[in-house]
């Protein structure tokens, strides 16, 4: 079966047989009073009209740093699920909502893929129940409000140089990213500089997947620094008085967004920040909501087990009190041949040298999450290109140093696919975990981030600009390094050069800038130049997309 | 009973009594499976499974000039539509889609008020089914792809100074009116000036609005001139090739949004356009919806008879291919004292001359709705400071000039204040009527653009400035001038000098500027400066929101 003869994800996921969505909650006995329908096939849940018990265990779903290969994480977390449910095991999936941006810019779509998605994917990938666009509202909402609080005779001697608050679209736009605004004469504001980050990138987002309730989403929309004033003093958005009409604009999408998978497992999707400035995982109020349904809910993070998962462990499961019971690293035979140097035109060509070199970086990632005292599985994704010789360098590396690993092939057979990885995942759920974090809260700032770099990235050490220390010691003035760091790094490599594949030593990272999260409840850490508004590239997936004449979209993928 | 011990509009609307949306829909006889749900009090009408018969007879709403003192355009609207239900007769509610701006900016609601109001009223004003989201999000995808083709190379050779494609927000946001975006050197695309309006100024609103159909709607957005090229000829959003992306992004706003009112009226609320640079109706597709589901209709236009009832007339009925079958013009005796020279503070106080004078701007609204060939039934809108012989003397000139009119107390009674102005409708309903336009599209623009003035506003005639008549020649040169016009006056006087309120005589109408909209399919004619993004107050309403203990919104008015 060649690539070209297989259907699109879109046209898959337009065959299935997709269940009315009061049926699925049923099937998770979610009762039916706490389904707030959207249309047909997606529902929101009233949380307060559910038990109060959440025990289900956590499997997290990480992978070996991204190369343009792709590793199907999404695919294979949707998998395991739905490989779970095949074991009668009770299972959900907890998954992040797509932003628009890159699906009308490069990918298309981003609910997993082949026979493993999640469904109504057209849907999901457009407004879905419009939590991000609620979450856009309230971002610009305060925008408005800090740039109208400065026109209309700024009280708070807000510093229009000194504000961090941008503003933002759920779309892929450069051109935005360095604007300036209030042009015009006196009537239309005061001139400053500005710009426009993509919506995930809003901290709002990640206080949206932080907060553990109402009560503290507003808690924590009112401690968002939105600038510094004249004298240099912080300006929140509690001094503004905004935050009732932020928790307002964000109350109907705080609540959870229910699916399915194409085999009918229960899937919530809801919340999902970037894993580079924020935290890459899926809201804490979904995730406890999952764990008070099932026995078992099957969650990714961003990007590799450097990024998403270190963010998921130090940062989510402490702020949501709760403990990973399994780890799964998701790889494929492509990935590990890049990571060994391959060219992506090369990666069809046998290459076993390739994947020999490139397993290095598959073996980081496995020692961290063993760092963090959880026992890692290697999930084996299938591609066709793969042969038995690559498969063989893999399987035998796990042998060899005692590494639980299952080949999966999800994109092709669905649950089917992944019976291997859930068999492996079940053993160590009947285990008990030694699960820690790499750092205390109480570590200074300093301490906290060399935690990171030696035990998740393997680097020697960290070196500070002048710049960063400045910050650091006002950080301290103010009394903000008791919260946890967020790095934000690029996601290519262990280190923070891109180019340096596989799994680089010796290396040092530098630390930049840090931006305190006041509202999130962390300090991200610059460690390079971090894209936080894409842009669309010359041939956009937006120029592929349509309707057909039944009114039916085209062009998702 | 005094203003202060009267409950907000919101604790009426959360005291009330609603309906599960599935039982609204079957009052209405609407099959379920044509019904998506959003939420319990919400659902989308998937007009493809309803007849194809639309034989309703649709009645419009209007007013007297705006002023500071309020109308209580559509709290009649509502109760009118209450009190036909009332009196057994199969009625639905047609209204605009709230814009968030003004929500959060000003007004704190706009879902009619006290005892006629459209519920879940806090629901349709924040997000509602997130219709202004998807259009929102349309617009800017093309704002953005617009900048990324520049950034590109360009092949269309669109000149970066010739852009009149703005960007745009659902939120009131003065310093975004005048930008500078692409800043930021080579990779962060090319710089130009640029602006945001409102959600609601947005072509695709009016476009969203006048389409009859998906397929419609795509070729107009099709249709849109984004700017011109170095070469000056007109560059296309088909130009682009993303004319099938926006329609799959607008596919499910698209469908109309039933809701109901306090008195268990069904209510279609859908699309919103600005009634200054666009033509202020719901949309087609919604009036055509409720015209398959009743036999009378009740719509609203925006402003007074001058601006929305002229648009709904010449621009509206005529795209949707209906007429109009009764028109109510409302006023109160506030309004026509404000016409009469009273300051707001002075409101209270009896004035029986001031209202003397101020009835000529009703007089000439009715005038302007007999022009049209329709008869005119006044709606006295009861306010608690109207003296007995203030009513009166607006009751004895309707009696001696032969016009129809009705006391109505709705926001006190609801529907049973609507009882004596819902008579007089179905006795116009039962007279044939005489509907035409007032100008032919193949009539030339100046031709046009003078009727309205002459017919409508009651001015002279009209002076173009020699900008105007370029824009005039280009627009005949590229055979555009078959199109309406769409007037862009001030919404405060029926000249274009907001200052001279009643019924002014013997002005002349400037008009400086022509902006086609081939999408929308109409020409804008701007009369003075038009505000496209309005800007908040310095205590906007936002101030006054929150949620209280239980998760309830508070502070919507």
């Amino acid at each position: 079966m060649t690539k070209t003869k297989r259907m699109t994800d879109l046209e898959i996921a337009n065959k299935a047989a997709i269940k009315p969505i009061t049926e699925i909650a049923q099937s998770a006995q979610i009762p039916l009073e706490a389904i707030e329908q959207y249309g047909k096939f997606k529902a929101k849940i009233d949380i307060n009209q559910l038990k109060n018990v959440a025990s289900g265990k956590v499997v997290l779903v990480t992978a070996t740093s991204p190369t343009p290969a792709g590793e199907g994480k999404s695919t294979v977390t949707v998998g395991l699920a739905d490989a779970l449910k095949q074991l009668n095991q009770k299972v959900m999936v907890a998954l992040r909502e797509p932003s628009l941006g890159p699906v009308m810019g490069i990918k298309g779509g981003a609910t997993g893929g082949g026979y493993a998605q999640v469904i109504p994917m057209e849907e999901i990938n457009l407004h879905f129940t419009g939590d991000l666009h609620a979450i856009t509202t309230a971002n610009n909402a305060l925008a408005a409000i800090i740039d109208n609080h400065i026109h209309q005779g700024n009280e708070l001697q807000i510093d229009p140089r000194r504000i961090i608050w941008k503003r933002v679209l759920d779309l892929n736009d450069r051109a935005l990213r360095n604007v300036i605004v209030g042009l015009g004469g006196p009537v239309q504001g005061v001139p400053r500089e500005d710009g426009f980050d993509i919506t995930v990138a809003s901290e709002i987002m990640a206080i949206f997947c932080l907060a553990t309730s109402l009560e503290n989403l507003k808690e924590r929309l009112g401690n968002i620094v939105i600038g510094y004033s004249y004298d240099r003093e912080p300006v929140f958005v509690r001094d503004l008085g905004v935050e009732g009409a932020l928790t307002l604009l964000l109350k109907d999408a705080f609540k959870p967004n229910l699916v399915q998978t194409l085999e009918g497992t229960p899937a919530i999707i809801h919340g999902g920040p970037f894993a580079n400035i924020a935290h890459g995982c899926n809201s804490i109020v979904a995730t406890e909501t999952a764990r008070k349904l099932a026995d078992i809910v099957i969650t990714e993070a961003g990007f590799g087990a450097d990024l998403g998962a270190e963010k998921f462990m130090n940062i989510k499961a402490r702020q949501g009190g709760f403990a990973p019971s399994a780890v799964v690293v998701v790889t494929t035979i492509r990935a590990l041949k890049m990571h060994g140097g391959v060219a992506k035109s090369e990666l069809s060509v046998e290459n076993v040298e390739a994947v020999e070199i490139g397993i290095a970086n598959l073996e980081k990632h496995v020692d961290t999450v063993r760092a963090f005292g959880v026992e890692p599985i290697v999930s084996l994704n299938r591609f066709i290109t793969d042969t038995e010789h690559e498969l063989e360098i893999v399987l035998n590396w796990a042998k060899e140093n005692n590494i639980r690993i299952a080949r999966t092939n999800v994109w092709e057979e669905g649950g089917k696919g992944g019976l291997a990885l859930a068999k492996e995942v079940l053993e160590v759920l009947d285990q008990p975990q030694n699960f820690h974090h790499l750092y205390e809260t109480s570590d200074s700032v300093e301490q906290k981030i060399t935690a990171i770099v030696q035990k998740v990235y393997g680097g020697l050490g960290v070196q500070f600009t002048d710049h960063a220390k400045k910050q650091i010691a006002q950080i301290e003035r103010f009394g903000w390094d008791i919260l946890p760091v967020c790095m934000a790094k690029t996601q290519y490599s262990l280190s923070d050069q891109p180019t340096l594949i596989g799994r680089p030593e010796n290396f040092v990272i530098t630390v930049r800038e840090i931006i305190p999260k006041l509202g999130a409840g962390f300090l991200v850490c610059l460690t390079g130049d971090i894209m936080t508004m894409p842009g669309l590239p010359k041939q956009p997936a937006a120029l592929r997309m349509d309707i057909d004449k039944d009114g039916e979209a085209i062009g998702l993928f």
